[in-house]
């Protein structure tokens, strides 16, 4: 039995589907082929080589936003890489949704993984593999085409603008300042970005919340220079050993993380909470199985969903020190390194996790060594309530393109920008990501799946009208 | 007072050390333009792209070993890097020292830390800069340089064979085969190595051992691919994390190595035996300095003399995995990697400890990880007794151009080659090395000083002498 909020909703969803789906479909391969040139620029943000290719990608950027009928298209530089706005305006009194996305990509290492070159981007049983695919160029790109659709059908519900910023794989350090600058040109009601996954096209769901991000380097120096192992092996402390010995220590036999006061500002979920989000669909073998791992491993007392969602975490994202090479070198280093990084969740602070991390390792490092903790960027958890307009406009959009109502889920990712618009801009964000989690993200072989892309395209153009309908 | 041998010693030693040293003399700087001709060559033989370099090497070495007045010299192929003899034969009757040396050398990764580049041999402050100027090209070369002053003065005192191989860095995988079937070619009495470094030029002291060597590569895989640590992390067990874990326990909290069985074999030191072998000079404080660390690090219970000569060890000498390019890569590495080796000492056999290494590395991995140990190279200990006649002709000859005695000492490092010519050649070896520890073996800014180059083309022609008149 359809209340009469759902009934109005399809009957405006059946005026509305006719023009934007044949329009969609009409220009569905030039969509693709646009996306796919977009994929072979190597807008890696994370390495200096790339600097001029972050320059083409967000001119390519631009281009596309006023093919799609922007206005005010243009390209800001900032101290790191340049942030590409554009906007339609229909009217002041209106609404305005800001979205946001990032043209850069995550680096390449290791290259031999790759099946396809990752600047090459190839479609294979309906899935366009490629760097950048899912994170984020082919969803950011969505909501291009999205605008298009509206543009080119004039049905253009309120006004909408557009961030795409090159430095969110490298914390978006000029973005704070960026929006300090430009609060104005960018004020809005509502963030909406394109950036996560859902769980699957048949059981679409929509990520409440991200996890804040903390990430440091650490650097263990022993002796001032490289020595032989056998001349001085069992005299002097070998960095990587002691590294080992203070990463070990990190987590506990329960794997809780032992930094003190590290879980006091983590929000737990009540009973009930951990029950909804635990009646998400998920399949313990199927996981094991997609990772090839025999067992799984985490935090004690807590369920795969829960250590992924709500639970923060200290991983180690890299670790490097003396020979690496092929074959022997019987060497006793000078230095070790590691990356570590802790995914935070409500309501955890990242600077204060950074402090306590930097502390701490700094406090476990034995006399016989040196150890510098370099930090680099963070990022706060957020969460969407899902009580909110913005929450109901994605959710109903869903509703719309799938035939049914999305789960939320709380992701595991971060996207640590979403505090910077709420500080500054003072606005929430709304997560409508398409992606899944079998993407490959960071990871070599990326992937979008092309139903996901299309879908996406479709999804979007309902949100804002659904949004300009909610807010009014 | 003088003894009656220390008499005729001296007597004896005016008679040749005129003719020698004034060959020497009017040759210095020709030997040193050749050593350095000969540093230029890139010989790494760990890695395949210098393949072409070490038959260069090689080439060079025989030259070198016919231009001195070597007999018989050729190149010989094995599956791996060529092995370089030649010899000088006066009598069937006289006793033959075989010279061993290798003209490989180790990687020199990481350039940036090289003040030179380490194929451009560079002299500063009268030492030689360069990779292979003390291991071994520097060393080896004393020796041709010592057979050139016998034959050119006409006092060659015995059969002298040489033989030069290409694989001692890698672990002389194909040395075995080589002795085996060149058994009556290198027939000799005694094996004499340069190879090992003395204390100083002031306090000249004889390696009476060398310890033995296990060298395994650990490969821990956690998931099957690299994942995003935000969208897994938590979830699923860190390779880097576990191998840490791993590494963590090889030591207890006494740094003690914590292998079942590791210590049954080890040859405990008498009180005697440890109180002779503290007694040479040894500054903590100057040691520290020198490597500058704060404090030293090692197996609780021993000195740092015992800790580097009569105990073993084990060291990391390598690891790897995820992300080690500049900036942030949030990922959770499918693979992690670590080099380990065990510095093994009397009676340790190294097919054993390897063993045991490579059974409780895969007894200690957790069921959420997959590990896999491969053997690199290995060798035995080796003792050379100091009553024998071989210590007693190094002996002899550091005190006839040092003119004190030396100090018989333990080295740490590893020649896995002495047990070979022990079991296949029925040889001892007897270690005359001329190097210093503060050479920067295996690191960068490899360096041999000039002073001790020359010395030691200065007492190899008494080691010579003294073996042939000690071994009637």
């Amino acid at each position: 039995m359809l209340t009469f909020a759902r009934t109005k909703l399809l009957n405006y969803k059946s005026v509305y589907m006719q023009e934007w789906k044949s329009y969609q479909e009409d220009n569905k391969q030039r969509f693709l082929d646009e996306l796919l040139e977009l994929l072979r620029i190597p807008s890696i943000s994370a390495q200096p080589e790339h600097k001029s290719d972050m320059i083409t990608c967000a001119d390519k950027v631009k281009t596309h936003l006023e093919k799609a009928g922007a206005q005010n298209v243009a390209v800001y530089p900032t101290k790191g890489h340049p942030v590409v706005f554009g906007e339609i305006k229909i009217d002041e009194s209106n609404p305005t949704v800001l979205v946001y996305g990032h043209y850069d990509v995550q680096p390449v290492e290791p290259l031999e993984l790759w099946t396809n070159p990752p600047f090459e981007p190839t479609i294979i049983d309906g899935k366009i593999y490629g760097r950048g695919s899912a994170d984020d160029k082919g969803q950011f790109f969505m909501h291009v085409k999205a605008l298009e659709t509206l543009v080119k059908t004039n049905s253009v519900p309120l006004n909408i603008k557009f961030i795409i910023e090159g430095e969110e794989e490298i914390g978006s350090d000029h973005l704070a300042e960026f929006l300090q600058e430009h609060k104005d040109l960018l004020k809005a009601d509502v963030v909406l970005i394109s950036d996560t996954s859902m769980l699957s096209l048949e059981t679409p769901s929509i990520d409440t919340g991200v996890r804040g991000l903390s990430y440091i380097q650490v650097e263990v120096t022993g002796p001032s220079r490289d020595l032989h192992s056998g001349v001085y092996g069992g005299a002097v402390a070998n960095p990587i050993t002691i590294l080992a010995r203070m990463i070990s220590t990190l987590h506990d036999e329960n794997n809780h993380i032992t930094i003190p006061n590290f879980y006091d500002d983590v929000q737990e979920l009540s009973q009930e909470e951990r029950q909804k989000l635990n009646s998400a669909p998920f399949n313990e073998k199927e996981y094991e199985q997609d990772l090839g791992v025999k067992e799984l491993w985490g935090e004690k007392g807590y369920t795969t969903i829960e250590r992924t969602g709500v639970r923060p975490t200290l991983e180690l994202n890299g670790i490097w020190g003396g020979y690496t090479g092929e074959g022997s070198k019987t060497v006793l280093p000078s230095k070790a390194y590691a990356k570590i990084s802790c995914r935070l969740v409500p309501n955890q602070d990242h600077h204060k996790i950074t402090d306590l991390l930097v502390k701490h390792i700094e406090k476990i490092a034995p006399p016989y060594v040196t150890v510098k903790a370099e930090v680099y960027h963070g990022g706060n958890p957020y969460v969407t309530p899902i009580d909110s307009i913005e929450y109901k406009a994605a959710e109903k959009a869903i509703e719309a393109t799938f035939g049914k109502a999305p789960i939320p889920v709380r992701g595991g990712g971060s996207i640590p920008i979403t505090s910077l618009f709420e500080s500054i801009l003072k606005c929430k964000t709304v997560f409508l990501g398409f992606g899944l989690d079998s993407d490959n993200l960071h990871s070599p072989n990326e992937k979008y799946n092309l139903e996901n892309f299309y879908k996406g395209i479709e999804t979007i153009p309902y949100f804002h009208k659904f949004y300009a309908e909610l807010k009014k």
